[in-house]
């Protein structure tokens, strides 16, 4: 059998295609940096990228604990104003996943040897990693190994592995060295030397322990001066008879519990290794090395078997109200489950801390969180896992302090969010695409005003989410002015291509900041007690209105398109031909170029009329769906879910589908080649998306559920769960009809279908017809190259 | 008397008045950063700071070889494309001025003992610097000091001191010790360590040389590989039957030759120290050797009498055909000299090499050259010291390989300039204002076109001046885009306002590319044969041609004002009330806010009237000054000369006289607090525009000289002479009248006067009537603070 090393098979042929689990069927090392995003377990707290066992062969080794970060100089060639000098990169803390294996004195390595069999399979519905690989050693001697993988979703700071060895054939003496260590080696990041210098070895040891089969070790970052400590302790199952040696080690940076037992054919040893973590940057060392102990006992007490069945637990429940069908592309079935899954996976024990673009599965983007979070994870958790997007916001609530800061140092009323953070400080070292796209502090409102319309949980309401519609509502009255012509202009920003930095009157920031203006001004109106204690008032709340209502789009009559930016329409058009091999454009053009000419890196206008779909007739969807879907060249992972659904929404049905696949197979088939620096989680959160906002045609603005379903060809049926206001809704459609149904008991829901209104009572499924489209189609074009894979 | 240790007194009283002198009449060690710049000399060539002979106090030592630079590295916190990787740094050379003095073993250094009298005296006339001090030591021994220095507008190569010393009252042993000092301790200019070792000690030694009183030293920068020679030579004229003892030594990074006397008083030593050095990237160690060897013979031949007659009559010449007088402000009168002075020392011998925006006289801006060159120094030589302006022009010629390497690294035809550099390579680490600012391309084809119309030079103008005109022609055909308005536009570009960068028409940018393309048409049109072997054909000259008739510029109807940029009127209004306290503003504000609002850093649509006067109407000036005026912050010395000219032409003639002696004074009186980073050169030339083409009114579109005298109440009388097509030409108007002599013989020029035609005749005087206005002149006001200081 073959191991892959010679690169064979096409990207989509590494996974088998199945409904609810991720094969790997044979190891391929050639595949092995995607492989480690794909495999990787995450609850959102920790985070273990799908390493082997036994550590190496590797790509990228990686062990994420939720903002633990070191601190890096941002350096400039010339200085500037309001620039950060420091930055903040997500680094990999003890590794707590080794368990390495000798047979015979013989380590096992699958580069040597023989591997008879090697299979990984990710289980979206139990939540683990397992693997099953049976090796002859250089020396003959044979086993088999089955070890199981998971990051606990109820005890957040566990990781367990459960580790079954057999001699095969002929009795082996078997060593299992269970580790943790510091500080490993990893692959250079940075051309920087001075950044390498800080990342090399981040860790200072504090202190290490070991007792028993128990062993810690306790860090702390050097210049962060974030604390972190692990602890390992272990269970031990061997067949009656069987003497098990026990030792143990450790020093600073290290720590080994080590197995030794001699094992007939057919006799199985099983080390059950639990691993928890505990970090703090304000936290003493006696507590954190008491936190990791607490945590420990009570992983031990639950137990392997108590730990996969919490685990299978928890993820029924979260399928109970999120899980998505689809039939006629069983690729895509499995796909879209991954891809919820990746995202519980990122999200749901973050807890008041950021879910990072890359969630826990890398280091890409520096382990920094973005407006993605926002504007593409958190409306699907709204809808499938609620708790989760409340934590987030609540996150970004906390860090309202440096956001006021920033705002202060920027001239700016309000809060002004950070581009991209771990702590809140903003790590943006190019503010032309950073501090320029004040757009993310609309999106953070959009997101608090999609949690208020899905979920009215009036004590959030009432206090952070109130407090950051009106943090960001007064950025936004300060960063634009009425102009001489009466209209409000917001200058000089970057909207969400960032092909365009810096320009005027962009759309989509217009548009997000009206409805910023707008929920501010009505939140803090029926809200006025708390929104007297921000200091709000009727004339603050009156100016927020008058602004709103001073929004003009830009518009280019002689097209008849809105314009993403004032002037768009009339740069130069970019010349596709010509690049059409130099992809993604940003390394082959100087953004003097890009920013000057008619190319979008991403959807922007077309986000926009996702999100504020209100503000646009049917028409001008069309015709601006048309024109934008011409010069945008997908440069970005957070563009096709967006073109996905739009294009449902302007008829465009089999294109949508080819966007939804390559939202939903991203990562999966590595369609950008970086699915080895994490996974992509915002297209992940868009596959979802692609799939019930465009086929399904799912709107929330303004609090009632829309829904507008269209199949494309390729797709015989779609049925998806959502939680909405407590309560659980299926929508069912063929193409033909669309039944609704509210799941739970005693209730009544009023939606609109395909703007029909409908009300649901609980049980009580309702069938309706899908009505024929009311405008037709647009002729669409993409930029020469840049037509999605057709998925037909 | 003081020594003005505690910075007593206003910053005009550090030099006193006088016609063509600059004299310091006490020593200000609190100014002593200033006074070094002040006191440079150059020959644009070889450059020393005017420190101290005894090298210290001192607040920047600096000895500069016209592109002696070393290389460091462009750091970028996020790198983009087509970032340069690598940066150039002016390098300081080898100290060659330094000549110590002891007293019976006391070091004469004026922080110790009684100095009774410190005058130093720059000689605009001699091009000397002399210095005379009476000491007494700690140990009561008086020593009277003087000493004389040149650097050599004749020998390019050569520095030259003459250094007197004569006991006072009583005899003394004097230990006269002359030094060449490599990799002098400089004080740190950043605060990236990286950069700072890299500059620390740039040099490393190849050889050194001592025979006699010569000594030499050869050195090589680390990085850019440049060697670099210097040696010295000294003659000794003592009184009879005083013995001088020498001795010398030298080191690989510094060599001493000691004179040693017993002086009765009144018994003078002069010691007169030449000093040679010759530098390149290319010649060997043995070449370099000899020719610092070559040269330091010639001047030793050549003798300090023989300098100092060479210096005056090489000065003499300039001022024949450069001299500007005016009368009622002696202050200014001594400033337009100091100016011409300074424009003079930094281009006379530059010869091929670039003119720096600080000249040789000290390390701003890292030693680079900009557009200020083109812009605001080349049309000052142009028609006071042609030579010059053409050599200059040369150099650009002669970079024009890396300026096409540049413009295919940015998908662009033809030249694309650097914003700043030293050997041609782009230098600037921030596009928006570096990469952006393409106009720097228009300005030299600006400079090749003042060039043609002043001096006719067939030579140049059939082969580099072509050459540069259809290269830069070809930047901006490939750069502007037709669009569906059917104009030409030329989007996303800085142009010379730096608080509003990348933006769309800027109207200077415009007009200064349509000249270009113009005059590239015309020229390849006239000389067919050298064009078609730069490639040019009659399609390409008839594309030139369209574009340049496609220009429409922005105009804000409303307002009635042209538009800086595309949208600039509509933008929101700097709030320059609440920032009147914090400029320049881009040390207190960030780019992002600077760039979308109406603020200007400096002239820029203003710069675009002056320039292209020939584009707008008297009206339209007059409107637009007046709106421009309001938010035009001056944070650039690039401004004044500029708001100067326009001020003037438009009426407000007290405003351009406080504009004018802004301009003048921007040294002198060190206006903006940076006089000791090294003079500025641009704004020295723009004292003589200032006075020339705004109160002269000189202009010189299209070939036709151009003057429309009228002079401000401070002004009595304005006299300024300037070369033209080989004549000299003198304009003395007293505000009523104007007479205008063409002084050289058997040759006739036609001029403008106020719109009419005049043929002036050798030896003829014309005089005619100044008319009264023909525009009221506009009421204008500043923003808050930023008024100019009321010269009245």
């Amino acid at each position: 059998m073959s191991t892959g090393r010679d690169g064979a098979g096409a990207p989509e042929d590494v996974f088998s295609v199945e409904p609810w689990t991720v094969t790997e069927p044979t190891l391929r090392l050639d595949m092995l940096a995607r492989s480690e995003s794909v495999f990787a377990l995450s609850n959102g707290h920790v985070g273990v990228r799908g390493n082997l066992d036994e550590g190496e062969p590797h790509a990228l080794p990686g062990t994420y604990l939720n903002s633990v970060h070191e601190k890096r100089p941002l350096p400039y060639a010339e200085a500037g104003y309001g620039y950060p000098e420091s930055g903040q990169t997500v680094v990999d803390v003890v590794n707590g996943k080794i368990v390495r294996l000798l047979v015979d004195d013989e380590p096992f390595d699958i580069r040597y040897g023989t591997l008879h069999r090697h299979v990984r399979v990710l289980d979206l519905r139990a939540g683990t990693l397992r693997r099953e690989a049976e090796w002859t050693s250089p020396a003959d001697k044979t086993v088999r190994l089955t070890t199981t993988r998971l990051v606990s979703l109820t005890h957040r700071s566990i990781l367990a592995i459960a580790y079954d060895v057999e001699p095969v054939g002929a009795p082996a003496r078997v060593v299992v060295q269970s580790e943790l260590v510091a500080n490993e080696d990893l692959p250079s990041v940075t051309g920087d030397p001075r950044v390498a210098a800080v990342l090399a070895a981040p860790f200072e040891a504090v202190e290490h322990e070991v007792r028993g089969t128990w062993a810690s070790l306790l860090h702390r970052t050097r210049t962060s001066g974030i604390g972190v400590a692990c602890a390992m302790d272990h269970l031990v199952e061997a067949p009656d008879g069987v003497r098990v040696d026990i030792d143990a080690q450790a020093q600073p940076d290290w720590a080994r519990v080590t197995f030794t037992a001699a094992l007939e054919p057919g006799q199985r040893l099983r080390i059950v290794k639990l691993v928890s973590y505990g970090w703090s940057s304000l936290r003493s060392t006696p507590a954190l090395r008491d936190q990791v102990a607490a945590a420990l006992t009570g992983a031990m007490h639950t137990g392997w078997a108590g730990l996969l069945s919490d685990q299978r637990g928890a993820l029924d429940e979260f399928w109970a109200g999120a899980d998505v069908e689809v039939e006629g592309d069983p690729a895509l079935q499995q796909a879209v489950r991954f891809a919820l899954f990746g995202v519980f996976q990122a999200a749901v024990r973050a807890e008041q801390r950021p879910i990072p673009a890359k969630g826990l599965t890398g280091n890409g983007y520096d382990g920094h969180t973005f407006w993605d979070t926002e504007t593409f994870v958190l409306p699907v958790l709204v809808h499938t896992w609620p708790h989760a997007a409340v934590d987030a916001l609540r996150w970004r609530h906390e860090t309202l302090p440096k956001a006021r800061e920033r705002a202060r140092q920027l001239g700016l009323d309000g809060a002004a969010f950070p581009w991209r953070t771990i702590t809140g400080e903003e790590c943006s070292g190019y503010w032309p695409a950073g501090t320029a796209a004040f757009h993310i502090n609309a999106d953070i409102a959009d997101a608090v005003i999609r949690y208020h319309d899905a979920v009215r949980d009036d004590e959030f309401d009432d206090a952070e989410g109130l407090e950051l519609l009106v943090e960001t509502a007064r950025l936004w009255a300060s960063l634009g002015h009425l102009g001489r012509d009466g209209a409000f202009h917001v200058d000089g920003v970057t909207g969400p291509d960032e092909y365009s930095a810096v320009s005027d009157d962009n759309i989509y920031t217009l548009l997000m900041a009206q409805r910023n203006l707008r929920a501010a001004a009505i939140a803090a109106s029926r809200r006025p007690v708390p929104a007297a204690r921000f200091g709000v008032d009727a004339v603050e709340i009156a100016g927020w209105r008058q602004r709103a209502d001073a929004v003009v789009l830009p518009f280019d009559e002689a097209l008849g398109v809105h314009e993403q930016s004032r002037g768009f329409t009339g740069h130069a058009l970019w010349d596709f031909e010509a690049s059409c091999a130099e992809h993604p454009l940003l390394l082959h053009h100087a953004y003097f170029d890009l920013y000057r000419k008619q190319v979008s890196k991403q959807a922007d206008l077309v986000l926009a009329m996702q999100l504020r779909g209100d503000a646009f007739t049917p028409a001008q969807k069309a015709a601006n769906f048309a024109y934008y879907e011409a010069v945008t060249v997908r440069d970005s992972s957070l563009s096709a879910c967006t073109q996905a659904v739009l294009a449902a929404e302007v008829g465009c049905l089999d294109l949508a589908y080819d966007y939804a696949c390559e939202a939903a197979f991203m990562d999966l088939h590595d369609l950008e080649n970086n699915t080895r620096d994490g996974l992509h989680i915002a297209s992940l959160a868009g596959a979802w998306t692609a799939l019930v906002a465009g086929f399904g045609g799912m709107r929330d603005h303004d609090g009632v559920l829309i829904f507008a379903p269209r199949l494309p060809s390729g797709l015989t049926r779609l049925k998806f769960l959502i939680r909405h206001r407590g309560l659980c809704l299926r929508v069912d459609t063929d193409g033909v009809r669309a039944t609704y149904t509210l799941i739970d008991d005693g209730h009544t829901l009023e939606i609109l279908h395909h703007g029909t209104s409908v009300v649901l009572r609980s049980s009580e499924p309702q069938t309706l017809d899908v009505p024929p489209p009311a405008v037709p189609a647009p002729q669409v074009r993409q930029p020469a190259g840049r037509a999605p894979r057709r998925r037909r």
